[in-house]
């Protein structure tokens, strides 16, 4: 029989799976809601079966299972902490899928999956260094150095998105002022807009019926492309931010390329990815400089991440 | 003969040699200014020579050479590049001291260098990954991942002092605004201050009689010790941003520990470094805090860093 392993990744809305061998061949992919009716963290270990069952295999036999999901996490003991995105409170979601399957079974950070999986399969191959930001809801990062996710000495390194580049700049979740995430992310978009809107109307006021907490990052990137100068104000600050902040990576972190991902790159396209790389230009220092580009791999980076994460974890169980 | 190596450390005023054991155990040492007599790069092969004499060895038997100087250089070829701080013109410094001396030979920068030498022999000493800030002049950065020091694929990495924490912020003499080297280096400091006090006056104008442009980054602390506030105004900015760029250093690479050298610490003291831990609290995701401590060798910690690379040298060539 043929070795094989599963990668699950787990988002706020819904669950993927792909099971494949060890170059990334895929024999089968599924996809459900995260809130399905079993509820939860059942529904994990139904998807791990139901992606082996379509394979014509049983999850038993897989070399490994690697898990993506939103933090915070153990990544230790493998326990998912209340994850804010899920709901599904405190899930030691390694331990319920070994006790169930007996595979040897990882979980890591959904950016970190996604950015591995770029980085293995998407717009990072052919690197041995490279950041991947995941940047939707919120702004994650993923560290390649060497060829390996990157985790530092905490286990937590490569939190691009809570880095501060605006010192007096907007609160951020995370109760610092000015991260990145607080300035580019999707719902900081949203939020800005809101509050410019309020106070400058324009546009996008139009394209919510005058409902000004109706106004989402969506609403500011098509407001700003059809030419409206207040929406243009939030995206270029969001865009100049991003170049701040990903010049700051070029400097500190000297890789060969870095990735932008996520749901806001996927809805802006690769103009925005291009505004992004511009704008980075007055950030960094000579010789810092490196290619910005697009994710390549859509919805599909996470759970290709968690994958290869399997393959990985199979390797040092061998 | 025992094996030795040889290690130089070339500063904007003086420059410090260091003749050592592979242990760091120290044969002899000796200073002299940038600037002799004998005019620039000369003095270094002089150098080079003189720490030898003092122990009672030749240079031609030391196992390598280490050289640390100010950027910006080449590092592949070693050559300094015009560094400003030296006013040496474009200098092939590792080919002069290979052709005189015969001596494998390599060049790092400075900044490295100190914070190599904190690893090694100083504050840094037991772990395997930390980040070293120098605040002087400028606020150069050495980040140190399994215990060498990491330079990128870029082989330009670690340049902290040139992260953007502040987008609207100060210049930076890079050219961008906001630069952590914008906010809380000492000629940052200095220039803060001198924009303050002309504005706002308060005892800084006292500490010149008057004269502005006299103000430096030793007056701006001097002031704001003894309770001046517009000396305090520009002083705990400094210290808020340093709090910032050290928790993004903390919440992006992970290290076990951030070393601060450099001239304004060593001025300013432990208060002043307990004084940034405290603020890198508001700025650390759960989990990334990480200590912050005082450089332990003061202006040495570049002459016995440039020394341990010249042992690292010294393997690679065996």
């Amino acid at each position: 029989m043929m070795r094989f392993a599963i990668g699950i990744d787990i988002g706020g809305t819904k669950m993927l799976a792909a099971l494949g061998d060890e170059r990334g061949n895929l024999l089968a992919e599924m996809a459900c809601s995260t809130h399905n009716v079993h509820g939860g963290e059942a529904g994990v270990t139904e998807l791990v079966e139901a992606v082996a069952v379509k394979a014509g295999l049983r999850p038993q036999d897989a070399a490994a299972i690697g898990v993506g999901a939103p933090g915070p996490m153990d990544l230790a003991t493998g326990t998912l902490l209340n994850p804010p995105n899920l709901g599904w409170g405190t899930v030691p979601i390694r331990q319920l899928i070994l006790d169930r399957f007996g595979v040897p079974t990882m979980l890591t950070n959904d950016c970190k999956a996604a950015g591995y999986g770029e980085f293995r399969f998407g717009a990072g191959r052919g690197t041995q260094n490279m950041v991947y930001l995941g940047i939707g809801t919120g702004i994650g990062g993923c560290v390649i150095i060497g060829g390996q996710v990157y985790v530092g000495a905490t286990g937590n390194a490569g939190e691009i998105g809570h880095t501060v580049i605006a010192l007096d700049g907007p609160l951020c979740g995370c109760g610092a002022r000015g991260c990145l995430e607080a300035l580019a992310s999707g719902s900081a978009l949203g939020r800005l807009g809101q509050e410019a809107a309020a106070t400058s109307g324009g546009q996008l006021l139009a394209l919510v019926n005058g409902d000004v907490k109706a106004i989402t990052g969506a609403h500011v990137a098509q407001a700003a492309a059809q030419g409206d100068p207040v929406a243009q104000g939030v995206f270029n600050y969001a865009i100049r931010g991003l170049g701040a902040g990903v010049g700051n990576v070029m400097n500190a972190f000297g890789p060969e390329r870095v990735v932008l991902g996520g749901g806001v790159v996927a809805k802006n396209g690769s103009g925005y990815v291009k505004r992004v790389e511009e704008a980075t230009q007055g950030f960094t220092l000579r010789g810092c400089g490196v290619p910005v580009v697009a994710a390549e791999l859509g919805e599909r980076s996470g759970v290709l991440g968690a994958l290869a994460h399997a393959w990985e974890q199979a390797r040092t169980h061998k």
